[in-house]
């Protein structure tokens, strides 16, 4: 595998952990007021547009890093819907 | 053009687009305390290797929405170091 497979491996791979920590962090907090629902908004639908894009194309690690944010982006809106400030 | 290309178009837009209402949210409320620094700094550090895999292969759209995530990610490392609780 060529270098910058590898390279594009672990930025799949950062992306995929990337709210991993932000879930941990509201969970523990149970507040999440500060946090963007916008954001969180672009994220869910950028993610399905990846999807899209990964599956077409047949590129694992889009298909894996954008599954894992498809669910945390779920869960940090759930989040959003259901703390009380 | 093919059309899955204009997904890809579509999902790096998405993606540069992601942190603008986390931006503005936090300039509005002066408040980041719900951010996880950690996700910022993961953030930080996917756009870099991103941007490595772009300009390797030439991927406008993956140089050009990281280039955009690189400065909001600065500017709410910023807020998170500076905003007051």
């Amino acid at each position: 595998m060529h270098w910058i497979e590898y390279v594009g491996l672990f930025g799949a791979f950062l992306s995929a952990i990337t709210f991993i920590p932000q879930v941990i962090k509201a969970w523990q907090s149970k507040s999440v007021a500060d946090l963007s629902t916008n954001m969180l908004l672009i994220v869910f639908t950028s993610v399905i547009v990846w999807l899209v894009y990964g599956f077409y194309l047949s590129l694992l690690p889009v298909i894996i890093a954008n599954s894992v944010i498809f669910i945390l982006s779920i869960v940090l809106l759930y989040f959003k819907a259901t703390f009380k400030k």
